[in-house]
């Protein structure tokens, strides 16, 4: 849109398995990702049907929008592979599409070297449209296309990205005039949970104005609020731009912003308990291993983490973390007391110098639920030692969503509820999802200091 | 291309973290499999930035081109989203965007059922052209739009797919004027875990022809290998032929085949604990939880899991499931006699009649490895209650990848090994990554019965 010379690329994708949707597409955000590190944007990504027409219609439109177009797909040996003939519809209308003796004599070395001759439907994999030059395959007997319609420099790749990506990377690129690399894109992201899409936009204000750059937009996923940062122009001005809008969004999401690209909130809250000298045990009831499963996904983890518990029955509760029948008769397996004994148990009984423990109501929806724990009600306790004394906090969730959604939320949110503890944040910092009492004096279910 | 009265669809996905790679576009796959089963033909796909004249000229393009159009993205309440906007430049150019009160009290009510105030920006996502309706939004808070550009349908929806699903499904395909269906395609799958894919494709032989109809084809995602079969024709005998092919493969493919279509191993396994009126405890060290959370994955598994320890540290394998310290010391943590005692030990005190217990070696690469324990070594071992006696089966694997890789496949083979014994099938029946003695003479690290 704007007159600076950026070089603009498309993206084009072949096949009926794609259209059809039995197959997703990895090949365009690999390809993107890559034009990204080299300045280079993608205005559009395209995928059509092996259909001759419909590809010769996709080439050129997008011949005429960007400076790069980039296929992928359609250059097999069978009859639904069409790439090759559409760019000769597109390329050179009316001429017939020439055998190219060098690429036939490779792909029959190819099959010898396998102990094979080679069928005789390979022989169309050596066509090409006189104007387009083949790019050697070293790893399939498709080779590539490299050529040129208007200004627009076309390459077209073979799909299985085991083929793709060596030669994109290998023979493509060092063919193709680049953009002198004066201007780069530089990308990143800042992850926060616990914190509303909205509530996380109006902190970063003016931050998020199209016009800017870099350029701030925030995408949710699975409840990680995630702001992509990128940023255009010379290199070291670009990165010190990314460094600097990446750091005043972490500093304006605290606490709840917990990494960086691909850092996860275990990463995070594992590194701190690393740096503290700290150890975790856990205890789990409705999430079943899962807040166990996330912390031990970390490289490492086996440093700080010394496992846990999950007292999915009552009688587990009461036999292996000795929570009293009586809380159980009294108050429900999920309430505050039960989650407050489990945590306790956790961290005497292992040893750790923190332990999580989560009980909760993940569904399948029950008629029998009493009006104050509905579906997604959870209760998530961390017990600390603390020099000589022990502490308890108990924060009360209600978790909007299906069994999956109330139990991805519960293992996070547990996480997160640690992660503040080892910053030293207060007990009381907001957590979306957080059940509020709208009684005036509410049962004192949040914390208490214990000796 | 053909004269049938096809209904022909395009979909348009909008995102800056799709266009820059960041993100795999999985709705587009998704809603075309969907419409693939409603007789509809997806002839494109397109992916455009969040840029309001790039996403106005893809709709006005895409709407010439297609009878249908679905777009997902965009609808946020954020500065970057721009859906809205660019529909509104289209639909209705020179018209303002109009606000749907219906919308807004829907939104604010969503808000206040979470104890908060709509913030103000959100008000945008109850704006609409005038000529489109606005579809309800259950599971979050952006509404669809649906409305029409000359002959041509078109359909916004959310980019989440938690909220895109249900919405396309439950909100958009009831308003929508569909073809009717004579011929119809219809789809299914069969799983299986523990054969590899050759194998499995050589089990199938001429089931596999291309010209076959049903068509059977294999993909293998995460270990488990499935036969995706398609049948086209006339409802009923296309119901009929689908059924007799996914019958044949499930036949086939005994005793590794373990449910169709959605069924999840830890599903199918959990249905025959239930029928047995079996109880199940686990007890993991490398996978952390992850077992035990596939098993509470599934919804109403508190009628047959009693739960279960995670002993990540030694100390735990000790002090909670009272594996003796000198099998720690003389034979490692990762070994037969470990794996037997946490089973034996999660089976006793946990009055289960099944317990599964996992102890590996699934990363980060270390120097200090003996060479006939390398990364990926794990074992599984099965406690069971039989009559009056008790029996445990120790198998030992070796699996390939990385971290999450080997857990995540030494927690399906678990599963696979439980199904298997409560099928009655032999302890012996092969399973994929099993470690075979090259010795002829190995050590017994099978299976013996004790009473």
């Amino acid at each position: 849109m704007s007159g600076a010379p950026t070089m603009r690329a498309a993206l084009l994708s072949i096949g009926d398995e794609l259209t059809l949707g039995q197959n997703i597409d990895t090949n365009s955000p690999w390809i993107a990702a890559q034009l990204a590190e080299r300045s280079i944007i993608t205005v559009e990504q395209r995928t059509v049907a092996d259909d001759r027409a419909a590809i010769a219609t996709a080439v050129a439109e997008l011949s005429l929008r960007a400076d790069l177009l980039i296929i992928t797909g359609g250059l097999g040996p069978t009859e639904d592979d069409l790439t090759r003939e559409a760019l000769g519809d597109v390329l050179t209308p009316g001429q017939a599409l020439i055998l190219d003796d060098e690429v036939l004599r490779q792909i029959t070395a190819l099959f010898r070297t396998r102990g094979r001759d080679m069928p005789q439907m390979n022989c169309k994999q050596a066509m090409r449209p006189c104007t387009m030059k083949a790019i050697r395959n070293f790893n399939g007997t498709a080779p590539g296309l490299i050529g040129r319609l208007g200004v627009c420099q076309i390459v077209s790749l073979p799909g299985p990205p085991r083929e793709m990506q060596p030669m994109f990377i290998e023979q493509a690129l060092p063919h193709l005039a680049l953009p002198p690399v004066k201007d780069v894109v530089l990308a990143g992201s800042v992850h926060q949970l616990g914190m509303g899409e909205s509530d996380a936009a109006q902190r970063l204000g003016v931050m998020m104005h199209r016009s800017r750059n870099p350029l701030v937009g925030i995408t949710v996923s699975d409840a990680i609020v995630s702001a992509r940062v990128r940023a255009t122009g010379v290199y070291d001005r670009a990165t010190r731009e990314l460094e600097e809008t990446l750091a005043e969004i972490e500093q304006r999401w605290q606490p709840y912003s917990f990494g960086r690209d691909i850092t996860t909130l275990a990463q995070s809250t594992g590194a701190l308990l690393r740096r503290a000298g700290r150890t975790l045990a856990t205890a789990e009831s409705c999430t079943g291993g899962w807040l166990g499963k996330l912390v031990v996904d970390v490289p490492g983890s086996s440093d700080y983490h010394r496992g846990g518990w999950v007292p999915y029955s009552n009688a587990m509760k009461s036999s292996q973390l000795k929570v009293p029948a009586s809380f159980i008769e009294r108050c429900g397996a999920v309430s505050e007391p039960v989650a407050r004994a489990m945590a306790e148990s956790a961290l005497a009984q292992s040893g750790a110098d923190d332990a999580l423990a989560i009980t909760g109501i993940a569904g399948p929806p029950r008629d029998d639920l009493p009006s104050e724990k509905p579906l997604g009600t959870v209760f998530i306790a961390l017990a600390r030692k603390r020099g000589g004394s022990a502490y308890t906090l108990v924060r009360h969730f209600i978790f909007p969503g299906d069994r999956l959604t109330v139990r991805d939320r519960a293992a996070k949110a547990a996480l997160q509820m640690l992660r503040f503890a080892l910053l030293d944040q207060p007990d009381d910092v907001p957590l979306l999802w957080e059940f509020v009492a709208l009684d005036p004096n509410p049962p004192a279910i949040r914390s208490h200091a214990r000796t």
